[in-house]
């Protein structure tokens, strides 16, 4: 079926024609249709994209078809298995995770690096992509020599292996990880080349399989007195947090998988505590110790660090909860439209406190919402993809996006943050984002 | 909280200790209860690996915590960013796709890689460990070049780069991906030392991104008169299909996008089409041509290749749709277990035809079944998780798994197979899978 003859042929040239669009749009089953009712979509409104027609009579037979057939049809491809663990096409190479522009981590290793939300399309991070943040670099731990313990107000201490772990009964669930200074960027310094990936890209989300920690408490024996839980990481950091035990014994698991395959090194490999929801320095990484205790244990990070402050400059501790927040990650700053017409806005929305059930969207500077169109399935504590249609008439626009949780819990402006926290508290700052698109189709960070 | 005075502590041995493991396993919110009940496990029944019990006064200061402080927890980890793209731990480095033990593929271009199931978990395949099938290996291809072209039976052809095909509506869709040839060798060679990452490796599953083809047709028109739809990819074996006008109507995709990243290169990148629980090759990679016609194009891939044989010898064209399957990843072939007492059978299942609903295994080569726990969410066309806990007794089991869909088929024996095929009609094998266990822990294929 190769074509035989090819040629360069000249195409009509043909406006956008929107036939269909609307009508297909709205009856695909796995997205709602509320969103397109909101977003008053007509046929006549819309402008797709559509490619370009060419001549029937070109198409007469196989061998006239244009475009010429390319030269990687002409020729055998290259052989598999080479790499056996396969990456991303050469063309894809700047779709990397890097530091914030313009900003120098600490040090070499208390650094992190961070996600390219805008280049990603679903729900699901790569875990070549996952975001890092590190207390002490990432250490090479042998799952041969790793051990957890589990010790203080238990019936019995106990110390496991790997195998030990992995043959308890487990659980696979599709949850995101966010780190608890996310999105500080536009709490600081809201400048306006920052990008998604800049401001929101300590965020990922992948399916993790691991044993429910509550399963192996029990081996342990969680005395009533036990009210909180030391976790320890094995980096030479030993990053430490305190949990309640009503967490541990919730939805908390010990995490060794993620995306099918075992941890990534910078992801805890062999294993980590890992905590639904809750900000991303608790999922204590390397996980190697878990101390039962009566009161919370005050370590570093729950008092010199994660802790936010208050109006009245009191400082508030365990701000364990990722709070509602949603982002638009196309089009985010450092796209360009490239010409007015339809443009599908699409971004990411997640809540610790559960699950999303509602994604407004503007395109007005929040004079006006409407509601976007939500991709199934919508799972707890899980990034959920909404969509809505937009028609760019070319001129100036402000986009934002603004979520709405199970709980009831709505996104806040970042002036209503400010009403219940200090400036310089920096942390969970979950307020709307708004993104800037000028008339040249250039999009800016409008904080 | 660092331990400041490590040193190797004896511990005691205490026997495997059960308590509390079945009432965990049972409030688990996302398991459902029924494969608990059906599986009959009493505290008493079961033996849970718990590690080893140290004595409690060998806690009482931090400092004496066993074991001893870790190498790693002494020192600095490496720093991140190194690469940007991540990659697995080096302790990982076998868990790659290979080809299958023993078999030569035909070339180095016209051939196969399989995905690793017995290291996997939950239900996502990482994009570096999905399987591949090619016919002329894989092309470079640059994504600014590549066109779609839509022609034959349509009121308008057209063509489309990569940048207009993104500017349309677009969905994200969890399915599995299955080579027709999947299973084959237990059709036509069930050696007991194949793993199934062997037989069972063509199969993998996705977070798939792109546009519903149905948008898309209905921009070049499609007419009445339509009934097939030739899809061409660009490779040098310019891999050709006939598919149905119904199913590109309904939920096929022109996919881009994997778990959040565009298309690996051996997955068609930059442009694939996706046909939801349809026989792998249906799926065209590298897409640059869809043909609408009155009838199948009769292709070599649907006539020398991927028929099946008739118990009357005649020969079946055209069979789409990947039947119910399912087989247990753990304990499979090339494991051992390690210990008399608990262990979790683990498995996958799937169905072209919809939802997996509900899954049976047995321990005892059939000849009695209990209901697996599925892990939710249960999506269409769609690998699901089963588990369903056992307590190995040291002897001899055979153990198997089948399914039932949503249609109401369920997975047939070998046996049943073939009163509906032709011996020699290896392609979609869904027969029931067996692991033989012996008295020493290790697990071979019984077909």
């Amino acid at each position: 079926m190769t074509d035989k003859d090819p040629r360069e042929l000249q195409f009509e040239e043909s406006p956008a024609r929107p036939r269909g669009i609307a009508s297909d749009i709205a009856r695909r089953g796995d997205i709602t249709r509320r969103g397109l009712i909101g977003a008053g979509l007509g046929v006549a409104a819309s402008a797709v994209p559509t490619g370009r027609a060419f001549s029937a009579a070109e198409t007469e037979s196989d061998s006239n078809l244009p475009p010429a057939v390319p030269q990687w049809q002409k020729e055998p491809g290259a052989p598999i298995l080479t790499p056996p663990y396969g990456l991303p096409s050469p063309h894809e190479a700047t779709v990397v995770r890097r530091p914030r522009a313009g900003a120098k981590p600490p040090t070499d290793l208390a650094t992190y690096s961070l996600t390219p939300l805008q280049d990603l399309h679903g729900v699901i991070t790569p875990n070549g992509l996952h975001y890092e943040r590190h207390h002490a670099g990432v250490p090479d731990i042998d799952p041969e020599q790793h051990r957890l313990i589990i010790h203080g107000l238990v019936d019995r201490p106990m110390i496991f292996t790997m195998e030990d772990l992995t043959r308890f009964p487990s659980v696979s669930r599709f949850h995101f990880l966010e780190c608890s200074g996310n999105s500080s960027p536009n709490w600081t310094a809201p400048k306006p080349e920052l990008t998604v990936q800049d401001i929101h890209g300590l965020l990922s989300c992948a399916e993790w399989t691991g044993v429910p920690l509550a399963t192996v408490l029990a081996e342990a024996g969680v005395r009533p007195e036990a009210k909180w839980m030391l976790a320890e990481g094995a980096d030479s950091a030993a990053m430490t947090r305190s949990i309640p035990i009503e967490k541990a014994l919730d939805d908390a698991l010990l995490a060794y998988s993620q995306n099918g395959e075992r941890l990534r090194p910078e992801q805890g490999y062999p294993l980590r505590l890992f905590l639904p929801g809750w900000e991303g320095n608790t999922s204590v990484k390397w996980l190697r110790r878990l101390k039962l205790g009566a009161a919370p244990f005050e370590t570093r990070e729950e008092t010199s660090k994660y802790t936010m402050v208050m109006p009245d400059h009191t400082i508030r501790q365990f701000n364990f909860v990722m709070e509602a927040k949603s982002v638009i990650t196309f089009p985010s700053s450092g796209h360009r439209l490239a010409a007015p017409g339809f443009c599908e806005i699409s971004g990411l929305a997640w809540s610790g406190a559960g699950k999303v059930v509602r994604v407004e969207v503007s395109t007005d500077d929040g004079r006006s919402w409407r509601e976007a169109a939500l991709q199934e399935p919508i799972m707890t504590k899980c990034l959920t993809r909404f969509r809505a249609p937009w028609r760019w008439d070319g001129g100036e626009a402000v986009l934002a996006s603004r979520v709405t949780d199970s709980s009831g819990y709505v996104q806040p402006s970042r002036e209503a943050l400010l009403k219940v926290r200090d400036v310089r508290s920096y942390y969970h700052n979950n307020a709307i984002q708004s993104w800037r698109v000028a008339s040249s189709g250039a999009v800016t960070n409008a904080g």
